[in-house]
């Protein structure tokens, strides 16, 4: 196991339903330092990417893609959920459900911070159906950016979204996949990946 | 000026209806050099406050708090706005008018994060009405736990919340406190504050 799989195992709790519980230390309640290894680590996973800005979606990858974005030495961007007063009317738009909140939101980016010339790192906390990646995903190649990879703290390996996304052709590092819980024992089980 | 009224005159843009765009720097694009200079202010102005925990609001305070955390060696919680399927029913609760958004909100952190033995540094990017802040201040005195202090990134001087939460008696610091702002010449006058 990795360092972020034996956190999980240690820390994570498993709820009926599929739900994986790590508030305690990445998306409620936030362990800094791990947070940094985690950002080291996406450095090391996409050494030598071009990449110019990390993009995420409020709120729980921002802490996470900040940083990412400091080993990079790149500005990070957050996709703001429902249009404030504050965002002016030239934004980039997609369409996000998610899984958690079972709702429908409208995710924008300001047109100011993505063009063409930017290489893009997509940083979330979870992936389970892939709604949220594909709408940043999205975002990215209306501004006519190139995405240079998604790199994701914990994929939920029995939804489709992994799948999905690694079909598509993009790169999509997962330091963390959980194929099964059992909200019984609390055993969770996480794929095998070859260290890179 | 300090660092951050020098990156405000230069890179804010002053909006009709006492709007202070910073999202090129702070709160949609974040420069993360410069969050990490935040980070180590409010480390500077708080030492020797026996901080247990960073509390921060969702999103655009997280980069910050993320920052403080680190600087301080201590977790940072963030409340969450509206009751996810996620967060299990015991949790602190507060009401919050949002000024930028003109809604209301539940704000929830779980009581797992927060007791009497925590002692608290709140952290957000703006302070206005100050309602956000009152609502993070009534959830850590819900917990029995002590405020240590509060600081802002940006105060709009001319409205209340500065003043409300200062003749609370709690110990706030705002790097940068904007007294007016001129949409038409694009002015902002900051109130000067004695460096300590």
């Amino acid at each position: 196991m990795n360092f972020l799989e034996e956190r999980i195992a240690r820390d994570g709790i498993v709820k009926p339903g599929n739900v994986l519980k790590v508030d305690s230390f990445l998306n409620h309640q936030m362990d800094i330092s791990l947070i940094e290894e985690i950002g080291r680590e996406f450095h090391r996973r996409f050494a030598g990417k071009p990449v110019t800005k990390v993009l995420t979606i409020e709120a729980s990858g921002i802490g996470i893609a900040c940083f990412v974005a400091k080993e990079f030495g790149v500005p990070m961007v957050f996709a703001k959920k429902s249009k404030s007063i504050n965002i002016e009317g030239d934004v980039y738009l997609a369409e996000v459900e998610s899984f958690t909140h079972k709702n429908h939101n409208q995710v924008v980016v300001s047109k100011k911070f993505l063009g063409p010339e930017d290489h893009v790192l997509i940083i979330d906390d979870f992936l389970a159906n892939g709604c949220a990646l594909l709408g940043l995903i999205s975002i990215v190649e209306s501004a006519g950016a190139t995405v240079e990879g998604l790199g994701i703290v914990i994929e939920k390996g029995f939804q489709v979204g992994g799948q999905v996304i690694r079909n598509l052709g993009y790169p999509l590092e997962s330091l963390a996949i959980v194929d099964a819980m059992d909200p019984e024992t609390e055993a969770i089980t996480f794929r095998e990946q070859i260290e890179k």
